[in-house]
């Protein structure tokens, strides 16, 4: 069996994507690496993920979208498809990398604290910073997570909103809509290790003048990834999209479960987002429902496997690499 | 139809739940009340925890285990059974009643924001505060949460741990167990009105020295609470027990789910206990697996229902009311 890194940089409406194929070439190819040397899925996941937040062009880590209070307020998550486990961070604002708190936190799982305290699963605001200083995550001013890019997009739209609602509040009501389609590009991953064990993660900074203090899917255990290895099959998924509606349906999660009966993944992927997306009685029935899927599936009885996506968003960055390839495969979907 | 509300004040391994008794007849009294007078099985359901949030005897608002760093961090969520809304806080020190800004959040989802912003579902920490502050939810100094009980009880453990672990990190490792078992006591309501509405909801302070930042079930989706009406049936289920385990099983929609497709509810849930919980492969095999569940369900064809709920911990203190009966049934279980 090779390893096998699949990531992409979000569900969007945008026109120009080509920005992203440089830094998802590069996250494969690091991820590869990691892979081809022995490394974990997780490893590999996690480090394709930090190259796509590190890039400034992505909505994680460095660059993400700025909040209402004009901060940057991070969230991701990452499962381990062999013990099942989980971790996740929301609401940082000084971790360089998110993924590495989710990380750090997934692994802390694997031991009881002191008092028989079960380890925390999800951590948010403050309290995950200081974890995340104690254990030894790259701590950054919140200052140093806003890019240029996402300053000056902050202040356009905040001052459309502001002359149109006439409101300072963040949670204004109306219909002011953005003039160009804002983009939902969360950033995830999806891998397969040279075992056969499965990893998939995601990061996100939220949608533009998000509500500070929101949760969203990438922080949500079953909405913005889920892995599950059995002998049968190692399945692996990270979401993007309308964070709220990828919560409401666990879709990472769904699109896993319907994955591991199917004789057909790309049937069962596109069937799970009509059935339990589109479809949902959770979600609005006259509104547009954005989200992306990005899965993996590796059968180790017979070695084969199937990397997979479905979106209903215009575009889907995508690419993959598997260990026996020299160059990452890249595409606008 | 008449209506019902049945609340608990958690799973435990306590002795004396006497305490509990005369808190848990008030707020079944009181929301009885709200629906005789025609409210919403939301507004009961909120009035009932708050109730329990006030008392300060359990673990939910004023009264709260306290974290590692000695102060207060709730979790509280709210689902509406009618239009599936779900609302939840986390992480929140100034906020006199968690369950009512669950409550703010979750009817916020009603109307878009701005920008079409989709309005969150889970808020954390400050952002959550400021939120509440502007909604008009009652704050309090982070002080004035923590009872003169909860203070004695973490300087009784804290010293403890600090003596035989040699660490003043809240997340030491490590097997110190406390002479006494601690109480899980996360309070929880499930409802139905005068029209066949469902509502649960669920607050919590978290276990005694809990991390800070740690994200408990009663502020995630699935996990604390779930209600569900459709034409058949209403269902209404609130847990309690060890937190990341209730979180990584879903297990009060899990819990929901089974009982629309049951013909006996007692059996169903005590079912889904035992193979969805107990027996789950998200779960350490060889640790004790502390939970309860208190479930409602109403169908609207014949007008009857049942209250039930089981649990895998040594008590569980529940109490229950329609408004066709004059006193509340209390019981220690």
């Amino acid at each position: 069996m090779s390893g096998f890194i699949a990531v992409h940089t979000g569900a969007g409406n945008c026109v120009d994507e080509t920005k992203y194929q440089r830094v998802i070439k590069e996250a494969c190819v690091r991820a590869t690496d990691i892979l081809k040397n022995g490394g974990s899925a997780m490893d590999a996941c996690e480090a394709a993920i930090m190259r796509l937040e590190n890039c400034g062009n992505t909505n994680a880590g460095f660059g993400s979208n700025l909040c209402w209070d004009g901060y940057v307020q991070c969230d991701a998550s990452i499962m381990n498809g062999n013990n099942l486990h989980f971790g996740a961070c929301t609401n940082v604002t000084t971790v360089k990398n998110p993924i590495q708190l989710a990380r750090v936190i997934c692994e802390g799982q694997e031991r009881m604290l002191s008092m028989e305290r079960i380890p925390p699963m999800v951590m948010a605001g403050q309290g995950a910073e200081r974890y995340a200083e104690e254990m030894g995550c790259a701590m950054i001013e919140p200052s140093a997570l806003i890019s240029s890019k996402a300053k000056f997009s902050y202040n356009h739209y905040k001052s459309k909103v502001a002359k149109l609602t006439k409101s300072s509040s963040p949670s204004a009501e109306g219909a002011v809509t953005p003039d160009t389609s804002s983009a939902l590009d969360t950033v995830g991953a999806v891998c397969v290790d040279s075992t056969g064990n499965s990893a998939a993660g995601c990061s996100s900074g939220g949608l533009l003048l998000k509500v500070p203090g929101r949760v969203g899917q990438a922080a949500t255990y079953g909405a913005g990834c889920w892995a599950t290895d059995t002998d049968a099959a190692s399945v692996a998924t990270c979401t993007t999209g309308n964070g709220e509606y990828l919560m409401k349906t666990f879709l990472a999660k769904e699109i896993c479960t319907d994955l591991f009966t199917t004789e057909c993944a790309v049937t069962s992927l596109h069937k799970t987002f009509k059935t339990k997306f589109l479809e949902s009685p959770f979600l609005p029935a006259h509104q547009d429902l954005y989200g992306g899927a990005l899965s993996v599936i590796y059968y180790p009885k017979n070695g084969g496997g199937e990397v997979l996506w479905s979106h209903t968003t215009k575009s889907f960055c995508v690419g993959y690499m598997s260990t026996q390839q020299k160059m990452p495969k890249v595409g606008v979907n």
